[in-house]
């Protein structure tokens, strides 16, 4: 029995990847070990984190002025990282404020140096993109959040801009096509799109490393290290490693970034369609600026979403309940949840509203 | 078939922890989902977190000013994150060199701070551990490292001192009985014996932390934040924890830290027995100092070794050579290694003098 699991992350993953990760568990390709217990400086080891990574390079077509790296910490080490690496304790970084994850960022930022938040929508509760801004031409880079799980916000443009353009792609990474060369650092944490907790992503351009003087990184926290280590400085997050390389895989096999986007693209247009026709339900964001991962809705009658909440459980449906920020639903549709489960969950809408009419 | 795994971690586990968990990875108790699919807020994992905690606690008796998290980075990522909270910059903290693990974590000292390397074995390549020392009274703290795995140390005491006690007990952490409350920061990166690579273990005093006030720290490496979320500040490593939870409650149903220590005694003294008597090879680490985990060795007719390796591997004896700074074996015996495992490496080594006498 499999549940529809719309959880904002961890989140679904392919059935394969499991089955595959769950036979690793006891022997890692006939070597008598678990995956768990092989050396992470054996060619078996090295084979998987260099397939994560060039697979990261292929789907998302990198130049070859990139370099893919698997770290620990999550993206809210990135906060921390990102800033040490690249602002100046005397100059300013850009940020675009589109809710908590941005906001966790500036934070962080300003450990460092100066945070110029050069817009926000903060104001109407993170319900659009801020579009209207201006970057300074000194900043030291913009960094902007291109989904945010918590509103169902997405940005579907990328800002022109002459500054190093760095994002936090947690929530979207792999969903859709863009152009990454336009970017100079991305990150994200792979357990929605491109596997389990436990790891982070980071592509990022060699030629940004290495400017900043005002300070001296711990050698950890310096990607030049982790670049010239091939990734293994220290002791890797073997299995979460392991699991991003299994699901990139199951991605290519799917036809890669172009193929999911058109599921992607069908799945929220179903719950969309769904959310702007039956009269209970209301979407809180922005037309324009609506996320293709993560839907976020209302009732008109608040009183009734708790019987929604329990009714969908009966249906199996998993992980619906909105953000405490946001109220409502979230429904999230990353990489790996079947089109069926979507159409599970707008049936259960329409049938609920036909049982309340 | 399951191999004698002598790795020095990543490293052999408990086949119940591998077989519970590989279940769990298609569907974690009844919920329809993998473990790597559920919500790291949900009820269920919060669980975990939480009997992962407690069983630290139990398992080293803390006391109640100890908080136990367990977070991301390895480690390695402690090397920094512990001057960074407790070293303030102007202020010198005392280290004893012991070897490759020490001088990583000395070198990310320096980046906040002064350090005071109070004692080194480094003159006879690490092989014992230096007693000699004097630890200046105003040291912020006393680092050490208990086990030193490239070269076969450990500290069979515990250096008796004024200022905070601070141990990198990565591989030896849970292995035997110590008053871990002589300790003031305790922190292991799990993957030897308590779990998988992905997670570490910090064992913190409250009361030594928020002293520090000459620098910012960021929001993700202050361990007042950890302690105030639950160990739960950004998504945690959850299978790593989850996998570290198994293997403590395994450890408590062997009987926990007293009950293990004996099989481990067993284990050493039946290796080093057979060092110390086959004439084919030599301990490499002074007797009062050898370690418990990792037994050092050599052969007196080094062109032999590569002879007695292959031999091994026949034998499905996996993980036994050497660190490239000390050539020779390396023979890791971690809590899950079955003394069944040390039993057939002795055959072995008897064997192999055998035939060649």
């Amino acid at each position: 029995m499999k549940v529809h699991n719309f959880n904002a992350g961890p989140s679904v993953l392919p059935n394969e990847v499991l089955y595959k990760a769950s036979k690793a568990l006891i022997d890692f390709e006939g070597s008598g070990m678990s995956i768990l217990e092989i050396g992470h400086r054996t060619e078996p080891f090295i084979a998987v984190m260099d397939e994560a990574r060039n697979l990261v390079r292929e789907l998302m077509q990198l130049d070859d002025d990139f370099e893919v790296l698997f770290l620990h910490g999550g993206a809210t080490t990135q906060f921390m990282q990102v800033p040490m690496n690249l602002l100046e304790s005397s100059e300013t970084a850009a940020y675009v404020d589109t809710g908590v994850w941005s906001n966790k960022a500036i934070k962080e930022a300003k450990v460092f140096g100066y945070v110029d938040v050069v817009a926000s929508s903060k104001e109407s509760n993170y319900n659009h993109i801020p579009k209207q801004f201006t970057i300074p031409p000194q900043a030291s880079y913009l960094h902007i959040t291109t989904n945010n799980t918590i509103y169902g916000t997405q940005w579907h443009m990328t800002p022109v801009t002459d500054v190093p353009l760095v994002a936090d792609m947690s929530s979207d990474i792999m969903s859709r096509s863009m152009d990454f060369n336009k970017y100079s650092l991305i990150y994200a944490g792979v357990q929605k799109n491109m596997g389990a907790a436990g790891a982070t992503m980071v592509a990022v351009r060699k030629s940004i490393l290495g400017k900043v003087s005002s300070r001296k990184i711990p050698g950890i926290m310096d990607y030049r290290n982790h670049i010239e280590n091939g990734s293994m400085l220290n002791t890797p997050p073997v299995f979460a490693v392991y699991i991003s390389m299994l699901t990139l895989r199951w991605l290519k096999e799917q036809g890669g970034i172009p193929a999911i986007e058109k599921i992607n693209d069908k799945k929220a247009a179903l719950l969309y369609d769904e959310i702007d026709h039956n009269p209970l339900f209301r979407g809180t964001v922005v037309k324009e600026d609506r996320s293709k991962m993560n839907a976020c809705f209302i009732m008109d009658k608040p009183e009734m979403e708790e019987e929604f909440l329990k009714f969908c459980k009966k249906e199996d449906i998993v992980g619906i309940k909105g953000h405490r920020l946001s109220g409502g639903f979230r429904v999230s549709m990353y990489n790996a949840l079947p089109y069926e489960s979507v159409e599970v969950m707008v049936e259960a809408m329409k049938y609920f509203s036909l049982k309340k009419a």
